[in-house]
């Protein structure tokens, strides 16, 4: 008989460091994120429970622990079999799913947990499952080697069911999104801003996108790569990604006219920040996300940086600043946003050939003093689309 | 006869992306960090060359090896034994190292890179060092495999040198300190603060700290994880690490007298990012770092971070608001400042049982009207010392 998997357990760390009260909600959340995820995939499922640290779902539906694993929060996911907390019942199991994946001369460990009031302990559980499986592979020449074993058995008993499982798939940890604020990411379609946008989203933030349109400056091969990798994003999202598509062409073309070449970057910037504050304002959000690295292209210096964000009031992140660009690399390969980030698109092509390196904020300011910045704004927003 | 390394290696990954110019600057400055690192863990060495994206340390030293591999920019380190870039040369060195480093029945492989103008290709190297090694350690059984053999030996030849080494020691990468602006990071103590400095050290800045000691409500043991930690990222650092120590308790006490008492925390923090800014500005900084994470404590909330900030006109970095507490704790086990980061100490005691979560920026704004700030700031300021 080929055993089937009837549940997926799920393990979620850091929410247990959490208080009673806020680990609750967390819990709730992460329970409403995963359903959404498996309806999202249409994975069939009968329901999704809760017990003393873990969350159920029962389902016998193979694609669920592919889903739940991207679920973020979730630790880690095992596809598991059912049955009742008595230590004769859970033998049986054990010993036949030993039967099914130990091979000929392998070695095996039970791994028992227990939580609940029972009248055996997980020493019990280890020793009479484990002496089953033997009885069961003994002829295949099975033996028990708990440091480095072939195969591992998993027995978690609760009050009243148990479950068996094999495997231990890794989730990406986190919290879920939804339990943090809201926040707003600036999303150009490179490598670093998808990876930028989806560590907030792992530290529970729930994510709007803002593309800032440079055309023609730039062209629709820009903003098809930075659609792309939003839908990557997707991926790892409960709910669709809202998205907002700003024209910053006419303010590119107002700064060519009467500010020095080599600021424009940090003037473009600027600009990309008011846009992206006044739409964090609109969402009732707090806080706008960057794909900034510090010192990894020319105009990402310290200084330039400071300049950057002088006089916003708003908080302005850059979860990058502090990591390598084999880091972020690595982090966008896993996420799935490094394919899209490298289809060929036109680079922006007001980029001076040597842009400011320290740009002085009084220069900066003084630049935006000759050109009616509030108007260029407004005039923007009025054109700024939700997609 | 034994071998003996007379060289060490260092290779330096991300520098080699930039323009000739900077380039040329970074390397400059890497070169001068592994002299200063060098010097202040004694290490004996004639010289430091440079040569064709290479940096060569001659020494017999052997403690060079581990101190360069914790200069910050550099990716990987090797000790070497230098010979000419004539092959007949290269080939008797070769089978020397193969010689010493192959036991009976091991594979081995040739792993051969050219630099310069010579009368033969790295095909030629691999294969005739290959040989002469076979020739040598043939009675042992040795052979070649080159997808996953024992033993590597690495020929690296050069216009007028080769170096042939069998070791490659990892370094952490990044860019080296100095090249990017300077910073100010506050430190508590705990895990995540040092662990926030040290990743914006290895994005090449350097760093000066401010420990704002809270006493009375905090005690000397505080002070003391303090500067320990501060004294384990020394091991990073070519120069002396700068330390300020602002005493911040009576500001606390202020708050205490005239406050909410679930807005102390965001009360505080303003106050050590106003202590901290001034610093920043006395020291011509760019910024300051804090190792504020994103939902790890019940104060560490999105609309707490935003309270935090405002009205602050100077970049605050959050290298860490895109990672998880495990993360953290795996990076602080690795450079050092983990162990000190848990020695036990007292809990800042002027923490409210349940701190706000959703800090108004206007109830802040009040809390402040109430209090002259300036004053207090100042007078902080005529009392921070520096260590």
């Amino acid at each position: 008989m080929q055993l089937k998997s009837d549940v997926v357990i799920v393990r979620y760390g850091e929410i247990a460091l959490k208080s009673q009260r806020t680990r609750n909600r967390y819990e709730h959340i992460l329970i409403s994120n995963i359903k959404k995820m498996l309806d999202l995939n249409n994975v069939d499922y009968s329901e999704v429970t809760r017990d003393q640290g873990r969350i159920f779902i029962h389902t016998t539906d193979e694609v669920a622990v592919d889903v739940t694993s991207k679920v973020l929060g979730v630790v880690s996911v095992s596809p598991a079999v059912t049955t009742t907390s008595r230590l004769d019942d859970i033998t049986k199991l054990a010993a036949k799913v030993g039967e099914q994946i130990i091979r000929h001369g392998e070695s095996f460990a039970i791994r028992a947990r227990r939580a609940g009031v029972h009248e055996f302990t997980s020493i019990d559980i280890a020793r009479q499952c484990g002496g089953a499986v033997i009885e069961k592979v003994g002829d295949k020449h099975a033996h028990v080697n708990l440091s480095s074993p072939d195969k591992q058995i998993f027995v978690e008993v609760r009050q009243r069911h148990s479950y068996v499982h094999t495997e231990v798939v890794q989730g990406m940890g986190g919290l879920p999104v939804g339990t943090q604020g809201k926040m707003v990411a600036l999303i150009s379609g490179g490598i670093d801003s998808p990876v930028a946008a989806w560590l907030m989203m792992k530290r529970g933030c729930e994510i709007v996108f803002v593309y800032c349109n440079n055309e023609p400056f730039s062209d629709e091969s820009n903003r098809e790569r930075a659609m792309e990798c939003i839908e990557a994003l997707q991926a790892w999202s409960p709910r669709k990604l809202k998205v907002y598509e700003a024209a910053n062409g006419k303010n590119l073309e107002a700064f060519l006219d009467t500010c020095k070449e080599s600021l424009l970057c940090v003037l473009c910037r600027r600009m990309m920040y008011r846009i992206a504050g006044e739409i964090m304002k609109k969402e009732g959000a707090y806080g706008i996300i960057t794909g900034s690295s510090l010192g990894q292209v020319a105009s990402q210096t310290s200084e330039n940086l400071m300049t950057e964000i002088y006089t916003f009031n708003y908080p302005i992140y850059h979860p990058l600043i502090g990591l390598d660009k084999k880091e972020i690399i690595a982090i966008a390969q896993r996420i799935g946003t490094y394919e899209p980030s490298i289809i060929p698109a036109k680079e922006c092509s007001v980029v001076p050939d040597h842009p400011a390196t320290a740009a002085k904020i009084s220069d900066v300011l003084e630049a935006e003093e000759n050109l009616n910045i509030k108007q260029m704004l407004q005039h923007t927003l009025e054109c700024t689309k939700k997609l």
